[in-house]
């Protein structure tokens, strides 16, 4: 799927050269000599089922994740927390480094449908993009891709790090700063217990920066140093017709319509250009700094080959394009459903309607803001909220009613300024590593990072590896071969940094 | 659930005096000496499955259908069609009558999600009606119900005829009129062969009128006697985003969500009253005559007890009754899917978004034309339409797609003249026999008249036996016992008029 010739002919050039990085380098040069054994270890740590709720399954991927890094004479530990997945945490000190740096990742993967993913989530497979056979044995073309939930979100860092360790014994490099891992298990639950786990566990944390290897890299398929990440939080939101559902030829045209409700009161919430209509939504967002506002405009222009990619005729936006879109709050309806549709469907009034939406937050917004002035939306529209199910009598006695549930693990989002010397050290590193590398402010996504900020106060700056196109959080999620060896360089580079 | 005090005394005290139609009195001396007898035959038949689609098990009961009634000396045969499920015919000659009479039913039943249910959809359990257990010998209280698919519609006046001509046998009644019987077999799935399948065996199916054995009767729980039905169509209706879900941070703000355009599109369709919207959509509706006009006026007020039973703190169509806005065509969205609610969402922006709508139709309005007024519409709010999913050329050259497919098994409404003589005849025969009964000029349902009429030139005229509180089209339908007992008079009634 070359969409980004141009673009890409930068990057690749880029990845042909042998890098002036000489940990990178050094990591070129042992994963070339083990290609095929990289990809068997990787698999093996895919073959477990990591939803953070299979408290069995979770703690298997925990000890494999452990053992990996045990392997490589790393002294690891299982930091424990009452009703939460372990965090993995693993150390390597160096005599006399004046500097401490946390590779975090996390091992947990987004919940998942099996019946829509064409081959099994966790019985990782490598096929190419199209989801093609390809052969066993001889050479592996990058752009061939390993299919498994979390190959790239976000088990792909895991390896890779695991990887750059063996090569940069394997040639003998010496590292200049103390590092240590955390290697979280409920990310993807909204990381529910992490600030309390750091709180318990901060004598074993103090660093002078965090590198959060998760997310993917620029659409261009660029090194991309991001500075940021919105927070998020999601609200469940139901509504009520009939108590049970009705014969839509009987009650049809006089008993109201849930889903019609619905639909009234979402679209109530955006306009037709994606702009979000909710009263207070913008306000209060922190401003972009000058160096931040010059690294969004110089950041590659990619909304043409991504619609094509996507194969979408239009983009929300009002013609803004995504970089910039990416710096403010956004509302996005994550499912949707009321009755049934397809074959089970059947001819009835349903008795309920129910939305789930996350809401994407910038500085400047936390998450109960946020979840206030949407509460505050539907109540303006004339729905009583409940937070519950509704009895007999609140429902007989209100014409429109809202239940409204804010899912736990919300966070707030998080930015650390371009400009710190640790900022700058880790951008050189990555350029000497990867070439020129795109810089932003911020990522769409969402990491928990202010915990680590507020607690810890250690800035954070995420460096992801994986391919944009890789299905995260859907089915077929994919790790392109060409990011793990592109990513195995870069965390070579900035754990002998 | 006794809501409809006033009303139900009325409908009591008549089901309490012994009728004046001396076959109803039969009926009811039969009943009463072989309650338990009567239901045990009825569960047997409710314990076969029966989707139209299930090409087994339907055959199974139509099979089972035919032996109930050949046990009682009818001469049955299955007419047979390709690709339908048989429709069980049977006929009772009377020298010298000139009058007949065709009892239509139907033994198919909606489809569901047995996950949805209390018990076992096909295993068919006497509950009361808060589906607590019940004796299971002693005195039958005749408010308790039989839980089962199909308990009401439509296989309970199957099992109310079969038990009426044995109470008819029992006392010596005798038949002045020719007696036809015809069981469809897929009714719900909106009876796609059934036109064909008359017009195949129209030599067997001669007659003055159909009687419809359909639907529920009046929510006062009095008799009511139905002069139509409405038609229905059924659209599916999907949206489309990206050609694959996308992470709803990297890409939020940017990516147009379907589940969104959905909302919009759907809010466009109906006002906050109910009120369709959409252009043309009340347009050549056939209007009422006087006879019709005053019948709708006498029907009782159900509509404030209705609101109480269903929870309901308000109702569509702006202080409309709703006998009187079933005269009026609907739009009723059946069911609404994005993506994924619940314990499966994940922050995804959906790739579709799909909504099933059913329209109800009155006379002067097609399929047809009620399927285009919708098209039109959407047309209207700038979506392109295709009636398959769209390529990506296709989705790449248009802001917004709409897949719009029309279901199979549509048709128009129907309506029979209170004023003919058979009408007055069954009017008559049905209060004798139940006292002073409610009458429509249309059912809110659909039932596949139209074609009784355009073929066989036949009149239709519908006599509901089942609760209206009984859950059809949804899970735990079930059959109130009382209302077996009152059909099994009526329809003896009926056969002997």
């Amino acid at each position: 799927m070359n969409l980004f010739p141009v673009l890409l002919g930068l990057a690749l050039s880029a990845s042909a050269q042998t890098p002036s990085n000489s940990a990178a380098a050094a990591a070129r040069q042992w994963r070339e000599a083990h290609e095929r054994s990289i990809l068997t270890e990787f698999m093996s740590l895919l073959s477990i089922s990591n939803l953070a709720r299979d408290t069995d399954n979770i703690r298997r991927n925990a000890e494999a994740v452990s053992a990996l890094f045990q392997k490589r004479g790393v002294r690891m530990q299982l930091l424990e927390f009452p009703g939460a997945p372990p965090v993995v945490f693993g150390e390597i000190r160096t005599p006399g480094a004046t500097r401490t740096v946390v590779f975090y990742a996390h091992y947990d993967g987004q919940p998942l449908d099996p019946k829509e993913w064409t081959t099994p989530p966790w019985q990782p497979v490598l096929l190419d993009s199209q989801l093609a056979a390809v052969p066993s044995s001889g050479a592996i073309d990058p752009a061939w891709r390993i299919y498994a939930r979390s190959a790239s979100d976000d088990k792909a860092p895991i390896i890779a790090i695991a990887t750059a360790l063996d090569a940069i014994k394997f040639s003998s490099i010496t590292l200049h700063q103390n590092v240590k891992f955390v290697f979280e298990g409920e990310e993807e639950a909204g990381s529910p217990h992490l600030a309390d786990i750091i709180r318990k566990y901060q004598d074993l944390l103090p660093s002078d920066v965090w590198l959060i290897c998760d997310g993917p890299v620029h659409q261009s398929r660029r090194q991309q140093i991001v500075f940021g990440a919105r927070g998020v939080t999601e609200l469940d939101i139901t509504v009520y017709g009939p108590v049970h559902e009705l014969h839509s030829g009987h009650y049809g045209n006089w008993a109201p319509n849930p889903a019609m409700m619905l639909a009234h009161l979402l679209a109530s919430m955006k306009d037709d250009n994606g702009k979000v209509l909710i009263e207070h939504f913008y306000d209060s967002i922190e401003p972009l700094s000058e160096t931040e506002k010059r690294a969004v405009a110089e950041a590659p222009d990619v909304d043409a080959a991504l619609l094509k990619e996507f194969q979408l005729g239009r983009s929300d936006g009002a013609g803004k394009k995504l970089v910039e879109l990416l710096n403010y709050p956004s509302l996005n309806i994550r499912g949707m459903s009321s009755a049934r549709t397809g074959a089970g469907a059947s001819n009835v009034i349903p008795s309920t309607a129910t939305a789930s939406i996350d809401i994407r937050l910038v500085k400047g917004i936390t998450p109960e803001m946020a979840a206030k002035r949407v509460i505050d939306h539907i109540r303006a529209q004339g729905y009583y909220i409940v937070a519950t199910d509704p009895d007999p009598a609140t429902r007989t006695s209100h014409a429109k009613i809202a239940k409204v549930v804010t899912l736990p693990g919300g966070y707030n989002a998080s930015r650390t300024s371009m400009d710190l010397p640790v900022s700058q050290l880790v951008l050189r590193t990555a350029e000497s590593a990867r070439g020129p590398v795109v810089k932003l402010p911020t990522m769409g996504g969402s990491v928990p990072l202010y915990m680590i900020e507020q607690i810890l106060h250690a800035p954070t700056i995420t460096v992801p590896i994986v391919n944009h196109d890789n299905n995260q959080h859907s089915y077929n999620e994919n790790l392109r071969i060409q990011n793990l060896w592109d990513g195995i360089e870069l965390l070579a580079a900035l754990l002998a940094m």
